[in-house]
């Protein structure tokens, strides 16, 4: 089809057919779609009515999804805030809900989503259900040339695990609130239902107690969400379905509980907040009465504060080597004839026990919690690996995995998205697998402020959410790929900064508007990976800068990712275009660094990145070279591919703790080359 | 000086000399500026020292501007939080403090900063001077070949005005904590020093009453500061040296409180919040008693919480409808002899004064508050023009000018910064003119969300706050321009989302990462001014969409702006680089509607900017033309002069509540074509 819109200096304009279905783009995948091929149009009459028995939640999120909608259509929808009233049932949008969830593990999220011509339905047991189905109607929004539609389907869906959680840790650098309203958004956009928030470190000790106040007032420097920000960011998440489950990491992690009360201390010394980042040996005297009616209260007053059935009290990198300082301690453990400092730990669980089951909580930790003789309600984390959780689950223990959900680790989006709580050659028993709930992703801030944050969380988290959303066969990366573009630009429709805060954080270290030269190269670098970025906790301090060339730098770069991609292809194809492309991206590189070298006069901070600029230009060069010789079937010199070896090892050096990303597929051109 | 850096390729990269003096660039311009020559470079052993009696505030806002600076050189300047200990009288800056300041109308704000190639000197009466000196040392860090440095100089500065003011509405759209914090940033960057917060409207009630806690119940929907909130917005601002300013109108503007307690109302009916914007009849009953038990229990509950000797009670457009149709205000007023709904008003002020008096709060409110037999500590905010103001003075009232500060109504940056509280050709004398006290930039959020509001309030407020700082002949239209640019980018890097929410809007307007079309529109169109935006008030609720292209256009576009100057140049000058630079933007312009209109094919909500696409390339073309003839000395067809007038007069029309600048200039050129 070709319209004629406008003539325009006798120039016809005319405007091909146009369409961009969603029904395939959805993140995380349904458990099951059928497209029926029909289109809802949305206009400015577009209504929302809800049935059965919901509760307050979906009229809230339905509220939100009208303006949502509004926001990307700009019809000025005429309906305000969706209220009991408006149950029409042939609203645009009918909502039929059961009965409102309990926010809780195994809860029901299930829905329906049924669109043809003349109505979308979505149908759910649960308000939960009916949120996750706001959501994929949200992504399901498609448009063509009569305009914006819900195309038709059929899906019915629910989560293949009932915990999807995000780890935020607000104390290694403090994060304030609009950083977790903005991820519990997010969240919700990708179906996640859990937020474990990280309250407590050695660096900072980051929620108001009103029981022991030195604990935020000496503890935090000003840092730390009042009891009524904890109310709000509570209710922001249960309005999304989303649970707040907290931290506060005992025994060890502790230096800032230590400073606010030195008693609790296993060694008397003058405690100060640590600046480093890292494990540190403070550690609370867990031999002491007094530590256990401290614990208490501050324990009851939190379990007071977040209504979620589980508290997770840490327990993770105890050190011991403080509780070794202390003869007293020493002469409880040989009094109660213990050999190791795990015993001493396995006692603090079970005493900090009955604590949390007067308050009807469930015990929550990392893997080192599961000790002899903890009951079975409790829920393990694992951040050592899988092997503790399918011990667990053999055990009939409850565990969630975050092993490889470590997203502050700079791993490719496809490193997470492969890994499976439950992997198909598991041993488990199917009874078994059910012992294993789900997962978490874990933003731990230490080489983060509130203005990168979200460039690590998002895109790659929504990669997660799908994993621990989707079937287990859902594992085609390239589709993932595919569809996390647009998954990531909605997030950003929705306040995540991951797209625009690297303008922010581009302009500050050129030091100038145009900052094409610095972007050239920010495309092609990531981040040092795993630990490497800060060897031995010894490069950064809780006072460092984080807005330097790693900073900006981000995990995953697609530019790289493609190019390494594309050579791979060319060097089995020898495809024209795919060379041309390459070429094109090895002659930007190549002519980049003089321009790079512009930039740096304006900004020594940048000179940093000098010699990643002027390596990836030899190494483009080097690139062009190899390509010439192929292309052209001819043999390289003798020695040139030696020396491209060494060109491409030295590209390997990391600047400005950051390495470049295309080097291993130069060396792939290189080794294409003929002899 | 020409360095050689690195031999790559058998290319020599030399890098020319290179200095970027900020000491011309400062925004507001010091009343005193004498440059010495020298450069202190900042190496990764800076230090700041403070002497003298400082208080607890120029500590912490020592240590924010070690950060800051650090932030911007990425040296991990080895200093963490200055304390009383850091008293070092060698420290690369040395600040010193005679007092810590009352954050009092009139206190010294005065500074005198000097460097040298050894050290920096900011020696401050009070702690408000040191900060400010502070601000000024963040705009001075410049760059050379060998680094970072202060340039050399002596400045000597004070404010020309004592109230410095930036009223944020927080009620006609919600403005979360964060964009106030972030707006305390920049105000403080540009010298500021009062955040005037509308806290209630017709609208909602924006903050969290215990006495009468139905006010933020029901009257916020769930969009409210709490009183923990306020604290934190005032220690934050008082740390900035900013004074924050509550104000509570009455007794118009008040729907939402009649929502919450009727019994305050002037007419019996059922009140809902308003939707719509505007001026609304709903008045509180200023005849009863209780209306003023009430006003006592929460302005006494609410003077206890904001520290500020001013209380803002507003008392503007009082329609007094509702009081006409209530018999026994009529039967009051016949009763009391008041033949205006004016002197009623008079007596409500009356009324309202014992009740701040009690509270030691100075009344504040706008133009309508100046009636007979109020005290003269009273401050009048005009926002109906300077007449009253100048009046107010010559009767020794204190004021302080809105009225061409209202940076809502998207006038450009210079019509702003040329309007003076105190005009050169003021009639009153010099003992009069200091009753005026300075001015507010008024922030009303009709059509602006957290989003975008940024993008109304910086860089233009800079300018304002300029003028309200600098001396009455700093006037220059082009330098305040050049220096805006800086300041700008300065902003975004203290955390202003005025460049950076630009992009996202325009990709989720575009429904896609590639946005170029859609800028090089937006480049060259701004929203209705004044209020054509929204005419009678009847196009735009709480609940519109303000994710459109008049969302995503700002005030004053440089693009635009250049474009006019460089015609308007060229119409006299005939130069060929000017020519060239014309054309360059006419062609892009012309040849930008196909792709623009494949953008519409992808999101239907640019639609509404079709008609002006389309008109900007109508008029580029005849820019074309008419610079054809000009340059070839050609006389053009018949009627080529009006039917240009034509095509640019179709092209002053408005498209999504938008008007393209540049038609003015396009008329310039074929004006200046000869017949």
């Amino acid at each position: 089809m070709v319209r004629l819109l406008s003539i325009l200096f006798g120039i016809i304009i005319s405007i091909s057919s146009f369409a961009q279905d969603r029904t395939t783009d959805l993140m995380p995948v349904p458990q099951s779609v059928k497209s029926t091929g029909t289109h809802f149009y949305v206009t400015k009459a577009f209504t929302i009515g809800i049935i059965g028995n919901p509760g307050e939640r979906v009229y809230k999120e339905a509220t939100r999804a009208l303006r949502r909608l509004d926001n990307r259509m700009g019809f000025f929808f005429e309906q305000g805030i969706i209220a009991a009233a408006d149950n029409n049932k042939s609203a645009s949008l009918l909502i039929e809900v059961s009965r409102p969830a309990e926010l809780n593990l195994y809860e029901d999220e299930s829905y329906k989503l049924f669109s043809d011509e003349k109505q979308v339905k979505i149908i759910a047991n649960t308000d939960l259900g009916a949120i996750r189905g706001l959501e994929t109607l949200q992504q399901l929004l498609s448009t063509d040339n009569d305009g914006y539609y819900f195309p038709g389907v059929e899906i019915s869906d629910a989560p293949r695990f009932p915990w999807r959680g995000l780890l935020l840790d607000i104390t290694l650098h403090w994060m304030p609130m609009d950083v977790v309203l903005r991820t519990l958004d997010g969240m919700a956009a990708v179906k996640m239902n859990v937020l474990h928030l990280h309250l407590t470190e050695d660096q900072m000790f980051g929620i108001e107690s009103k029981v022991y106040p030195r604990l935020h007032e000496v503890g935090a420097e000003g840092n730390y969400f009042t009891q009524e920000d904890i109310k709000r960011i509570i209710a922001y998440a249960d309005q999304r379905g989303i649970r707040v489950v907290p931290e506060f990491d005992v025994p060890g992690h502790c230096t800032s509980w230590l400073k606010a009360y030195p008693e609790l201390a296993s060694v008397k010394r003058d405690y100060e907040l640590q600046r480093y980042y890292g494990v540190f040996d403070p550690s609370l005297d867990v031999t002491k009465d007094y530590t256990y009616v401290f614990l208490d209260s501050l324990f009851t007053e939190m379990a007071a504060l977040f209504p979620d059935e589980y508290f997770h009290i840490g327990g993770d990198e105890n050190t011991g080597v403080d509780w070794g300082l202390n003869p007293d301690i020493k002469a409880y453990m040989e009094k109660k004839g213990m050999k190791t400092y795990r015993e001493l730990e396995t006692e603090f669980m079970q005493r900090l026990l009955p604590i949390l089951q007067k308050n009807k909580k469930k015990m929550m930790g990392w893997d080192e919690i599961l000790r002899p003789g903890v009951p079975h309600d409790i829920m393990i984390q694992s951040w050592r690996g899988t092997k503790s959780l399918v011990e667990a689950a053999k055990n009939g223990y409850t565990g969630l995995l975050s092993t490889g959900y470590y997203i502050d680790l700079i791993q490719p989006t496809d490193f997470h998205y492969l890994v499976d709580p439950v992997p198909a050659n598991t041993d488990l028993t199917p009874e078994q697998q059910k012992f294993i709930v789900g997962g978490e992703a874990t933003m731990w801030t230490e080489h983060v402020t509130p203005e990168t944050v979200d460039s690590r969380i998002w895109p790659r988290t929504a990669a997660i959410a799908e994993r621990l959303w989707s079937a287990s066969t859902v594992t085609d990366v390239d589709d993932m790929y595919r569809r996390l573009d647009y998954i990531s630009l909605l997030l950003e429709g929705l306040g995540s900064t991951h797209i625009r805060n690297k303008g922010v954080l581009m302009r500050r270290l050129a030091n100038s508007y145009d900052t094409k030269a610095l972007e050239v190269l920010v495309d092609v670098i990531e981040p040092l990976k795993i630990y490497e970025r800060n060897p031995g906790d010894t490069m950064y301090t809780v006072f460092s800068p984080y807005t330097k060339i790693a900073d900006v730098a981000t995990p995953d770069q697609k530019v790289a990712r493609e190019f390494r991609k594309d050579v791979s292809a060319y060097c089995i194809s020898k495809n024209d275009l795919l060379k041309d492309n390459i070429l094109e991206h090895l002659y930007l590189w190549k002519n980049n660094h003089v321009k790079f070298m512009e930039l740096v006069k304006k900004s020594p901070v940048l000179a940093e990145a000098a010699g990643l600029s002027e390596n990836l230009a030899k190494i483009a060069n080097t690139g062009i070279e190899a390509i010439g010789y192929m292309n052209n079937n001819a043999s390289p010199p003798t020695g040139w591919k030696s020396k491209g070896m060494d060109i491409t090892a030295q590209a390997k050096e990391q600047g400005g703790r950051c390495d470049l990303q295309v080097v291993t597929a130069i060396e792939e051109l290189i080794q294409a080359v003929g002899e």
